[in-house]
């Protein structure tokens, strides 16, 4: 598997004329080597073996992490990334090595820029591209993060009386997740009740949940390194009638979406589905955020489904939908589940219902 | 505080004859403005108010933490951040701006450098100088945080027992932290029993603790944006004779570099000072890594106690300081403490005591 991903790689190599290319964005080295230290970096050719670079701290992680690909351990201990490159190198000639421009620093762009046989090429996105279609092994570990939040979130549902705070909640979401076996989460939890639930990005507070007020749990777990991400929205106690009504909408966009995504269309062009049914219903300025985002081993990455977003979707596409109703100073509904894109359209990873539900 | 800090890198920027300096870099946003969120910059000049660049999601955020400073807030959510720098930036000339070499990525230089009013300038560790000395209210931090990370290893400590696994004391110091108030860990904790103790960036496995065996336990807790960092090696039920004479050297190499550690001196000379010790003891291939680091917002940081490290200690340094002795295949001990440099030598922060400690 890690194997195929360098191949898909090499292959975009030879196309940029290429000697090499050197990955250093953490997320980018996992994905084509299963490595999760901090400190590492592939030089890859279009040919040879690559050498995979890490330091004396990480030598026994890295041999036991990147089992199956020809890479060599080089170390980084004593000398700094631009010159261990340099000496992997042939003196010979200026070598042509594509670096990522979008994670590597301007100092070391620079100081690999000096070296006497290294010319350094700015490419964008490369690894990144190959990652927004997920191939089989992902998506199963994506499924299972799924499956973790779903859990943890069921867990800590149950728990919610009315007298719980938003940070107890968010606690137990986080603890849970590590019982569970989670690294981490993917995000800190937002835990937001009442008006605080009228901010996307609320996190939370020692606030008590408000009752017959909406309160928006958005969270997610690491798990074998790739994210979850989730929202619900639920009532204590009674959801009044306002609350009914912009529920039904923000669950409709939802589903709206969902059935219109499908590979070939823009991300653009699904948000408009959920946007437009939002503003039909009279919310137009209440839905301040995109529709979507790609999840994978980041929370947050391409494709999106946004206004803004021009890339055209494909099968293998792994994003959150999540559209929302935000009213100032009252509140707010956000439902949000995961999609896979599919040959014919889209699969819910999700199975947690979506329901109104009123709690307590 | 933070007027102090702008107007002491007000100083560096007339220095190097900047029209403006760009600071991008998370941590050193934090110093100057008190600002947590993950999308900002600061745009600053020697004489006009600065601006704070953000998106909507924070402006909320950044009006509420950044108060007392003057500055204003410019919108990123709809142009990339070159595009918003340029546009705050008179068309009639090219203003030197400064960046932040190590931290902004090539791709966003060269996009700065080919607006016609930038001439991007890189520079290096600028805001990360001004943070070696830490002033009276990020010391106060400081304690507050090593407090916190005392009072959670305290209480982890007294719930050991023999069937308990290394994986059960890493949680319960994560949950712990997190029940106190602590934002999290400044690094996912240490827990490695028996042999595990040898490797100094062990982790965690699921293993019961091994008795007559060192046990090392390195935590810090993130409270405020500050990070403590402490290690303990504690045995359960016996500590055999080696390891006592092991513990004693580390005990120790800590002691002699502690009563050396004083302003004027490199930090290769206190590293050097715990090494020879160690040596002494006939365990000089046993001491892989530097003798401490800086903790501050950042776990490391600068200033360094490592033989490579040739930079002059200064009153308000804030660094660890942890000689370790590991036998491969068979343990290790690690004891380190976070130390504060005066005028006149250093103050211990911990208070935690270092005597050998056999439980269960």
């Amino acid at each position: 598997m890690h194997t195929q991903r360098i191949n898909a790689l090499r292959e975009k190599l030879a196309e940029l004329a290429l000697d090499h290319l050197l990955v250093t964005q953490p997320d980018n080295i996992f994905y084509l080597s299963g490595f999760t230290g901090t400190t590492a970096a592939i030089l890859l050719s279009p040919d040879a073996p690559g050498r995979f670079i890490t330091d004396f701290r990480y030598h026994e992680r890295a041999a036991a992490n990147i089992s199956g690909l020809p890479l060599e351990i080089a170390d980084s201990a004593l000398r700094p990334l631009p010159d261990v490159v340099a000496s992997l190198l042939p003196d010979s000639r200026r070598s042509r090595v594509g670096i990522e421009a979008g994670h590597m620093s301007q100092l070391s762009f620079s100081q690999l820029a000096a070296l006497a046989n290294i010319e350094p090429v700015p490419t964008v996105k490369l690894v990144e591209n190959l990652r927004l279609r997920k191939d089989a092994a992902e998506i199963a570990l994506i499924r299972e993060a799924v499956a973790m939040g779903e859990a943890v979130f069921a867990h800590v549902l149950s728990r919610i009386a009315r007298d719980t705070t938003e940070r107890e909640i968010a606690l137990e979401i986080e603890f849970q997740a590590r019982r569970l076996g989670a690294e981490g989460m993917s995000f800190p939890p937002i835990v937001a009740s009442g008006d605080h639930a009228s901010r996307p990005h609320a996190g939370y507070t020692d606030r008590r949940i408000v009752p017959a007020a909406p309160l928006t749990i958005d969270m997610g777990v690491r798990l074998s390194n790739y994210c979850s991400d989730m929202t619900r929205t639920v009532f204590i106690g009674d959801c009044p009638q306002q609350w009914r009504a912009v529920y039904n909408t923000v669950r409709e966009a939802k589903e709206l979406a969902s059935a219109a995504l499908r590979p070939g269309l823009r991300g653009c062009e699904v948000d408009k589905v959920a946007r437009e049914h939002i503003a039909g219903a009279g919310h137009a300025e209440h839905f301040g955020h995109g529709l979507g985002h790609g999840v994978g081993i980041a929370i947050h990455e391409d494709p999106r489904l946004l206004w803004s977003y021009d890339g055209v979707l494909e099968a293998g596409n792994v994003t959150s939908c999540e559209p929302g109703i935000y009213l100032p100073g009252e509140g707010g509904v956000r439902i949000e589940d995961m999609l896979l894109l599919t040959d014919g359209g889209c699969e819910n990873l999700n199975s947690l219902p979506t329901d109104l539900q009123v709690i307590g």
